[in-house]
């Protein structure tokens, strides 16, 4: 690390949780979780001249492609959250971000870390992230989780969950389905004893390819053991996978 | 009016708009500003003993049931809004709410009125609100629109647009649908060529009665004029009707 002003290596912003971020318990939905911590990547890319807008113009754009979240409490309706964001370097096609959420008397409730790639949004291929990003700067960064987020495996047997039309609330500035919309999914398709008896303690994502208004989706679902599920969404047509996601309940 | 602190009579918040609450356009999802106003309803009504809390010890609580909504101009991603909010006293069994929406320029983006219900949670049934409100104290308060917010009429030939099942994601801690979501349900009940052609210049809705999870529902919808379009909300099995509403398109 060199000449990087601490608060652009580590950005922090404040978050007060709604009503309309909880579920039927007054307690956080991992969905808001997740849209919070997509909002101050981009900001902290921003602040590092990395963001979308700037990266429009070479007709760039950052896409998530894996998260990873680990759960210790659950913050509630009213709670004020702290969270923190850092890129930690490349790797591979990827760069890499890590968060950390604690609540107001500092207790660590979540940590989460991402992939992202760089995309070319007419050919929407990978670039090589290194001529935007300066890796050296990055490299020695904290790292939350002992590995990087894996690349799930394909489910053999999946069972039909749920039947999913891609509407107008569905769509991002990016035209296309918002990351935390097949989270959202993926965790409604669970039987409601589940949902209501347990809580997800680590939740990983692998983000495959994008979904458009009017587009036909499947949830599939897989039990793995009493407490960990895995998930597909694929396209009811072409077959073509959107997401593949695994769930621990504790 | 008369020893009511100004603070306590008019109730002001601000809200940064993230990437979460916009559409494919940048432009703020109604969704997230009606979120944005049941917030600081609760807020207030919290702040003026009359919160949720405070009501549940008497086995009561705020149930919304008429809400009407006019834009001016969208406020975008990464806008910063003042939301302020204010009693106008008991309607009959309705105690009624205002709202003004405006961007940090100080430029009226929207307004909104709403009517709502205290119940008795166990019976369901409204309570006469006047032993909770002070009336006199908000009777005078500035009114918004000229006109009360209006019982919507029934749809006579409803066209099925979209069927519907109640999920994890759709129920609030008052263990029922959230009101937000028969909003989005109608929204994206909307042809795609209205939704990206047309803006909602005015919203107006009649919460009915509760839907439950798992329940099976149908959004209808007629055309009124070419910009009004009158929309039901109902039960699948029972016929119950949750939610009517018009919207105004420009």
């Amino acid at each position: 690390m060199n000449t990087l002003d601490i608060n652009l290596i580590r950005f922090v912003k404040h978050f007060r949780i709604g009503s309309f971020d909880t579920d039927y318990s007054g307690k956080v939905k991992m969905t808001s979780i997740c849209n919070y911590l997509q909002e101050i990547a981009g900001m902290h890319a921003e602040a590092l001249n990395w963001g979308i807008n700037d990266l429009m113009k070479q007709d760039l754009s950052w896409v998530l492609s894996r998260l990873k979240i680990k759960v210790f409490k659950y913050p509630q309706w009213k709670d004020n959250l702290r969270i923190e964001t850092w890129p930690t370097g490349i790797e591979g096609l990827f760069g890499n971000r890590e968060f950390k959420i604690v609540n107001e008397e500092g207790t660590l409730l979540m940590i989460a870390s991402s992939s992202w790639l760089i995309i070319n949004i007419k050919s929407k291929r990978p670039v090589r992230p290194h001529e935007i990003i300066k890796n050296d700067e990055f490299e020695n960064a904290e790292k939350l989780f002992e590995q990087s987020i894996s690349k799930i495996k394909p489910i053999k047997l999946g069972k039909l969950r749920e039947s999913i039309k891609v509407h107008y609330s569905d769509i991002d500035i990016n035209q296309h389905v918002n990351n935390v919309k097949y989270i959202k999914w993926i965790i409604d398709s669970c039987p409601k004893d589940v949902l209501y008896n347990k809580e997800i303690e680590e939740m990983e994502l692998n983000f495959l390819h994008e979904a458009k208004f009017g587009d036909q989706l499947i949830v599939n679902a897989q039990s793995k053991s009493e407490n960990e599920m895995q998930f597909s969404i694929q396209n009811q047509k072409s077959n073509i996978e959107n997401c593949r996601a695994i769930l621990n309940w504790k």
